[in-house]
């Protein structure tokens, strides 16, 4: 039964922010970060579905993607819609809650409960800003391990996300070796491509060009950078899908108009839609958490960081993989797929690959993906039997 | 030799809108819009370039993309730059202009002289604005006729561009096919795709959500929405170039940097190679004419305007036909041009199809192409003797 609070306010979301209405851990042991700067304290909002069984091997992080939350399989409170992956994650689902105990934190420098730029700066009482140091997706990572010590997890059965989701798998398999049994990267790549670097540039830029930002202030100041960040969204999204899916969704098709308006109105289907991303985007997101994260991304290198050797951040792995790419991406192609392959081959790696046929782009990880639930569930299963947990449920 | 005038101040491009250093023709016949609506007046600013012959049959007219200009082949009053085409265009080159008449006129709706949303509306005296008809592509060709009228030519040799100037050659083709003897349309389409729209509709959208736009009366208001179209230009700039190109020119390299700055600055050189696409075209462009322009490339679907039925656009043509795409072009990919060209062949027109091996992406048809030059000189010199031109001066 969906919430009946009131969605999509500002104070709704500064409540998110500040007082996220999931669970949390406040960690106060300091976490030095990759830019050599340290955050004292901070907090990591998570969600959790299923239980924790009694020697502890049944734990699944799944990492989000760019916009994504902890509320992986549960209504968000702020828009009201079901979980981002509730496709995957839910009882009977390939990754059965019944069975595993499925952690999903929000990252550091998100905006629904963990610390970020929209949070409130403790040393000054006022929302960070741009006073909040600039992260990695490998600080994202160090920051959830606090989480997983909570739990007292020693060793997660598995890792799984998409896209900057799936960077973080690959960086707790990197960071942290032995605490990740298995983990499926899906959709994603060992660093960020020149092209993707632009995209995220123009958005940054955009939010940056709207006046309402006042260097990065707007919270304070009781103001909003919603056309920025809404045409950030916009270009962003369209490196989500496919120039197929798109042309097949909406192609050259009119909307509500029998003909065309000899205006700057939104005529074309795909303007509608496309203006319809970016203004919903913004009632549930943070502008500085978007310039954070997407910022994080772009320095996402993980070859960079192992001496240029991709498979040097694997090296002696025991984790086994399974990496999956979709034909149709073209923000993390399926040779970025591929390189990630040929490290973890190249250090022996136990590592399954599978490119999924799909016309929907890079979104294709969030929808209704028949191949993509068999292959995480077979590498799920099958890792499961290999760790010796109970089996799921009959029937 | 450089121009000595000053360059990049909003004076000269001012002074350019309303009174072109180029030629320009001043038409007075009423010029009914696609939309219905009537241009009373307008003017046509161009330049030429060589002689037009005694029989008038060495007319070559070039048709310029989004955001070029009647500079084809000379420096550019407003940023003392080269012509944009000068490695195709001049003596001795592929269009030799010691052997034909070239004339490059700037289109209907832009900003260096032509009549566009920047030119002052006589109505009012003030700048048009967004009271200016939205126009369509078969109104920027219909607008160029009575200026190839002016110079007595009844049959253009050859009309040739690349990008938006490759519609307005196939709308040349379509909407006045005896008057075109041959043609060459280059990195183009029948029809603007669903994602291109999309990259256009975030353009608009960049340029219409800053302030300083003002409803689209910032001219009048002393005012200019720099940031807007900057980002405008930064999306589209990453469509004009491939992966590969963008990763290969500047892959993750960091910018005057040994390394990352942990900040929002330009650390990658991609970035500040994009903030500097930004910044430049924003010197030299009007914001009104990127939105009418893009609009006009938005509408164009040359099968729509025959009953759905792309072949019907060339019905019975004599025109000769040279089609020519990139391999690497994914704003106008390959199969778009293979769909003009099966029109063609369905109406049994004299066309040839050239795909030409490039990793420079949409770009490439403006820099050093030596297949495309090959390609459109022999294309050229055969069309001129089956013309009955003399042959270019031996030597």
């Amino acid at each position: 039964m969906a919430p009946t609070r009131d969605f999509l306010t500002p104070d709704v979301r500064t409540q998110e922010v500040n007082r996220p209405s999931s669970d949390y851990l406040d960690v106060r042991t300091p976490l030095r970060l990759d830019s050599g700067r340290t955050l004292n304290a901070y907090r990591i909002a998570y969600k959790t579905y299923g239980a924790l069984n009694a020697d502890k091997s049944n734990a699944i992080l799944v990492t989000h993607a760019l916009t994504g939350d902890q509320y992986v399989a549960s209504h968000h409170p702020v828009t009201g819609k079901p979980g981002w992956w509730e496709t995957l994650v839910g009882p009977g689902k390939p990754i059965d809650t019944d069975r595993f105990f499925v952690i999903c934190p929000n990252v550091l420098g998100g905006c629904m409960g963990s610390t970020g730029p929209a949070s409130i700066n403790p040393d000054t009482d006022k929302p960070w800003g741009l006073d909040f140091p600039v992260i990695t997706v490998g600080d994202m990572v160090n920051a959830q391990v606090p989480l997983i010590d909570h739990f007292g997890i020693d060793q997660l059965f598995c890792a799984i996300g998409g896209s900057m989701g799936g960077m973080q798998v690959l960086a707790w398999a990197a960071r942290h070796r032995h605490r990740v049994f298995s983990a499926v990267p899906i959709a994603t790549a060992a660093w960020h491509s020149s092209q993707n670097i632009a995209f995220h540039e123009v958005g940054r830029q955009a939010v940056m060009a709207d006046p309402e930002w006042s260097q990065g202030r707007y919270l304070e100041l009781g103001k909003e950078p919603r056309n920025g960040l809404a045409v950030a969204r916009m270009a962003a999204h369209i490196t989500y899908l496919s120039e197929e899916a798109l042309q097949r969704k909406f192609g050259r098709n009119l909307q509500n108009l029998a003909a065309k308006s000899f205006s700057f109105n939104a005529d074309f289907q795909v303007e509608s839609y496309l203006r319809h991303q970016g203004s919903t985007f913004v009632d549930r997101f943070d502008a500085n958490s978007y310039l954070y994260i997407t910022r994080a991304i772009d320095y996402f290198d993980l070859a960079a960081e192992h001496g240029d050797v991709l498979a040097n951040a694997f090296k002696d792995t025991k984790t086994r993989f399974c990496v999956v790419s979709f034909t149709s991406d073209w923000l993390y192609p399926t040779r970025e797929s591929r390189e990630i392959v040929q490290a973890l081959n190249a250090v022996a790696a136990n590592v399954s690959f599978v490119e999924i046929d799909s016309d929907k782009g890079h979104d294709a990880f969030l929808l209704e993906e028949p191949e993509m639930f068999a292959t995480i569930s077979g590498f799920i299963n099958a890792g499961a039997a290999r760790r010796g947990l109970k089996p799921a449920r009959s029937g």
